[in-house]
């Protein structure tokens, strides 16, 4: 570096290149700064338009720490950092947001249960399991079926099964073993509703708090978001609250995520994650600030925007791989056509699940804006989900 | 290129790498397209931020057919090529957009009042000059003082004379000659108000137009934009219905920004240009496409995005350079404690003058959004304007 000038700017750097780094990376460039990915491949959906990716395997220690001495700030858009390097990293004087402790409790879904339980919060039933005995007792208390989940790695609905039986069980427990994975067992729940909330923390601790937004999943992966969420004020509250708490509770920076199960009208929290998140996409047009802005924001101590919404009604509908790995940038003609809906392709090869990009309309009334949505998602190639779908 | 997989989206490349294209780069990665920059620099605004720019000089025909080969459409961020680089480059089976014809328009502001005035649209009364007898002869007719202007190469009011005798005239004629330049002259206008208007236009001339607004300018650099305009109804349409024409009478393709004078309560066209513009900015956050947006969707031959406002008042505000060099980009974190503005910063290092960022407010009353917009600029050291500027 000898020889160039320190730039005006932090040098605020990203691991991983997926739609989240390239989202954050368009967000940086407003606010005057040069976000560096850390990409795995060049040809990722940030690499490809980021000004001179590093290109290393976030595997690679040496890669990673190479990364990190150019940055003031290094920040992550996925949990699979080893947190032994994590650990390293800071230990050599970088600045990890959110921390390497904090990542941790996103890193570890079954850490994640039982921090959040001994810390008071509301989360279901679970149960580490040393065996199969352990699942049927649980399965004996609880009732059948159970929930078993991988507690690390685990990823828009792969590695959670739903279990009906003992022997089941025990051939899951057996791959997992197999493959060197840690499995938590988890009382199935009567879900009436998903919800999920973003908190934007600095490491400080100033917070705000974007709205209750309803979640639709189907097969653990989100298919919709829509904001606000049509619940009942008081449900909003506790959840606003517990969001909170949460966030101030494991210490994260940036944006934290928090997905919500209702169950006879009570908030249990599933899942919390530290980065942008997909139930978030809708503040890019739909708040005052996206959640883009506010977690280089936020990672950078630096004030927080408004998340407040700018319309009574916002919906984002994802854009997934087809089986026949059908490619919605050939239609993006036709789904611009529909003039006053938002059109987010992230520049993926198409893959049987793989999330390609979203769409997201803003209007006055939330079935209308709906029935939009779904129009350009289904212009680019989705199947509206069936009546069923609340 | 032999061995590489056709991309799956559409070539555009972007000739300039200065806010513009900085910005309708920030545009294009939701589109999922790959925008290419052409730049002068390494370090220039859009350059800094984008894949693999080309760098080379505009002056350099080999340099631009060499990046036109690398694009299916190649648009452009300032109107100074060479017009027989554009033509060459269109004979050589590049896709232009704006045409090579259509940006002679924009290039010579002796020509386009010539075109404008001979199509029957209204100009200010303008004379090309040989000599000072006709600068003399016109301020006869028209009155003293009288404004002097090059044809070609004039920016933000740079190459533009008030002038109030003919021994002033005479000396600028001289030192245009020495540098080989056109001057025409043209009435001192009493204006009243200046409006602006943005159209978006395909190549076969769909277009949508954008609310009309009112620009403050001071020695001929823009201060502010606010939208809506605060004219009679009569006036805007008026005004619109002119941008139509003229957007289809000079063929232009992308974003045709129109400014206008209002003298005797009369529009006057006082400039266009046919690239997205300084006055369009607000569009970002305060209308459903911005123009950046819409510039890309044109020059695809997308169909293009609804220009509508998102808020009933939207206003913007340059940060220019100061004489002391005082760096905006060193006050962000004071201007952004002002959670509801929009703060946009260019990448660039200050120098007298510069456009180095704006700021944009919405809201519902204009009066309470200029205060927000202002105060966000003058943290980022801006002063504000005398109460003398409406």
């Amino acid at each position: 570096m000898s020889g160039r000038r320190k730039p005006v700017m932090p040098r605020v750097g990203i691991v991983g290149a997926g739609q989240l780094a390239r989202m954050t990376y368009a967000a940086a460039i407003p606010l005057g700064l040069r976000l560096r990915i850390f990409a795995a491949k060049s040809d990722e959906s940030a690499a490809v338009i980021a000004a001179r990716p590093a290109i290393g395997s976030p595997e690679a220690y040496a890669q990673l720490a190479a990364f990190a001495a150019d940055c003031d700030i290094v920040t992550f858009d996925h949990e699979v950092i080893d947190p032994r390097y994590l650990s390293a990293l800071e230990a050599g004087g970088n600045c990890l947001r959110p921390s390497a402790s904090a990542q941790l409790i996103a890193q570890d879904k079954l850490y994640q249960r039982r921090e959040l339980m001994a810390r008071g919060f509301p989360v279901p039933h679970f149960s580490e399991i040393a065996d199969i005995e352990d699942v049927a007792a649980f399965g004996q208390r609880h009732g059948w079926p159970v929930i078993l989940k991988v507690a690390r790695g685990g990823y828009d609905g792969r590695g959670v099964w739903t279990v009906g039986d003992a022997s089941t069980a025990a051939e899951l427990l057996l791959r997992a073993r197999e493959h060197g994975r840690t499995l938590f067992v988890e009382e199935r729940l009567a879900i009436e509703q998903e919800l999920a909330i973003l908190v934007a923390r600095r490491p400080r601790g100033d917070v705000v708090l974007y709205p209750v937004v309803e979640t639709v999943q189907v097969g653990g992966i989100c298919r919709e978001v829509r904001a606000p969420a049509h619940i009942a004020p008081g449900l909003a509250t506790q959840v606003a609250c517990l969001a909170r708490e949460i966030a101030a509770a494991v210490n994260g920076v940036g944006i934290i995520a928090i997905e919500f199960f209702v169950v006879h009208g009570t908030p249990l929290i599933n899942e919390l994650a530290m980065r942008p998140h997909n139930s978030g996409h809708y503040s890019i047009e739909g708040c005052i600030t996206s959640q883009f802005t506010n977690h280089l924001r936020a990672v950078l101590d630096w004030p927080l925007g408004e998340p407040g919404l700018v319309a009574p009604a916002v919906v984002s509908v994802n854009v997934l791989g087809r089986e026949d790995d059908d490619d919605p940038r050939l239609h993006i003609t036709r789904a611009l056509e529909l003039s006053d809906v938002h059109i987010h392709l992230y520049d993926k090869s198409p893959k049987a699940g793989r999330k390609l990009g979203h769409v997201t309309a803003l209007g006055s009334e939330i079935a209308e804006v709906r029935k939009r949505a779904w129009q350009a998602a289904t212009l680019l190639g989705m199947t509206p989900l069936g009546e069923g779908s609340r």
